[in-house]
């Protein structure tokens, strides 16, 4: 059967402060710049997620588009978007650096589709010029 | 030689209808939702190929951008263009899904350009915020 | 108190066909072109929708993004997203093009804002190249 | 002498929250919905100026770009950007919607370009699909 | 009649330098920066004409796409596609600034749609930052 | 330690010719068409670097994107930012096509990330429907 991937674009608005705090406020400075700035700052995020599956014979379609926006909205949107992602417990101990919500995004949404289409990749855009993914490869 | 991949966006705005005549109508409506309006809907694709090849050492150039635009207007914008897709051939048994419109594509296109070169993959937009890829891979 | 525009884009998916009943197959193809194919085509239509207003000095806004959320929806997405606009009564004896689809969403909107604030203006892109203003104006 | 508009975007990325400290929590959340959410979150916000004038007749231009770029940096952008916007004194007294930021970049700039070139109106993106306009006008 | 705006957009790629015969090299500078880099720079200019007029009771349209973008292609895309503006005629004595190519276009087609229809607006973006626009009046 | 890629867009504007000396006329037009206008044309260029890197325990961080940043400004940005491409060493004996300027690209920032991250692909978008990625990689 053929492989298709499909990528779905979702976006939610938050807000994050980059800090470690284990780190002085020189030294978070240095790393983070003005993205250290004590009551933080926001970003129109834009989160694609990839799933890479068979294209069935008879619907001619690789996922249920439905279940998958559904399943976005419960796990992902409706807990980030217009919050503080620090505020969050999942980043209670983990800097909610963009590296970061895409790891934190692929937990949530892993087994988000049906056997046998998988997730294959989370893409993240902070800005219309800084993008990220993680397709949950370890080193 | 040194490998570049050259992508290329074309556009065309065509209407179609998601239905299987071997299901019934609530099956279709099941499958399908609002996507099985009996008159159809419409999107504006953006199709984008990507052709590998390596770098001609004397013009620079990884494939020839006047050939390759004329076939995909003959074989592909010709016929899809300002057209229902549920009424070309190709689609009389064959649901005319996104994923399926990028195997169409695929099998149209794939002999476009001409060696060394070679079609990487075809990527349909369906929507700013939906897209489809494939790479002429099976399972 | 300080006059602001606010304006706000939704997203509707839909088929059309720009014919003429009372001209003849060749008129139509004269006038309408490749947009006059029988089974129709489509677009992704992008509906902007300015609105202008004082500030209300307390709330810092000029309307209320929710309510004017839910009556487009009502109003006009359930009506045309994933529809063909021929097949709608408003467009019996009207040709759908995105000229007259200005006029409709203007006379189904045109009270969508309450007082003070009032709708200025209604776009809509058909496709990313084209676009059509109407701000209630006969000549 | 003919009359030329020039507008340039710039981007800022700030967090904010819709509260206004006289209504109760209830008739903040009823006003402002998720926006009043207490920790905030935030946008990329893109800010464009409109500039009006007449061409020089000898250097072809409306404005010195690079002197407006100077002035839009020094009070706007090193002032908001990764920035809590509530936390600016301007904002101390007054939400921080984008309708009042649109006023707040307005008195800011008025006076930003040297005549005969006039501002002519600012305008704010929140999102992808929200903006705001100000021109300088009461009713 | 009901009036419509409606707006189209076309792109072209050509290469200027910003350069006033009469000053001197660091007057020419001062003036224009690293626009002046004598050998030219270029751009990807999307010019986009807005036309004016009512709604044809029959057709449901404002004016013909199709002989407009026959004219816009002869007037305009021929002349300065891929091409260095300054070499063009027109440019012989008129400094090739964003603000006189809108001046220019609106001279090659003031006279480009029929009555009762008319050419409100030429808007040409230099960059995606950047943007002019020009409508015929003087001061 | 989880993988993520990070990319990174910036933006200049230059002009170019596509030529080869060791060609007549005839063959240079008949090899790159309008694009060997004697005089050249331009583009606004974006360049999308994409680096590939374990996911720093404690920053959350894959790259300083403050020190990529000024790498960048200062190997590509203020080399070719407003300048004509043909007029720089590199392409002396070189065609200024887009895939050769991705190579040059690539080697003049290959090593602009430090250990354990590595650059992984350069990305050039030549307008908004063209696009070319190179990774390096030889056949």
């Amino acid at each position: 059967m053929p492989i298709v991937h499909f990528s779905r674009r979702y976006h939610f608005s938050s807000s994050h402060r980059l800090h470690v705090d284990a780190l002085t406020e020189e030294q978070n400075y240095a790393t983070f710049g003005k993205c250290n700035t004590p009551r933080g700052h926001g970003h129109n995020y834009v989160l694609e997620l990839t799933v890479r599956g068979p294209v069935h014979p008879e619907t001619g379609m690789v996922a249920d588009m439905v279940s998958l926006k559904q399943a976005v909205q419960e796990r992902v949107l409706t807990r980030f978007d217009l919050q503080n992602l620090n505020c969050d417990p999942v980043f209670a101990d983990l800097v909610s650096s963009t590296e970061n919500l895409c790891r934190v995004a692929w937990k949530l949404l892993d087994d988000v589709v049906t056997s046998p289409a998988v997730l294959e990749q989370v893409r993240i855009e902070e800005t219309s010029n800084n993008s990220f993914e993680y397709a949950g490869k370890e080193n």
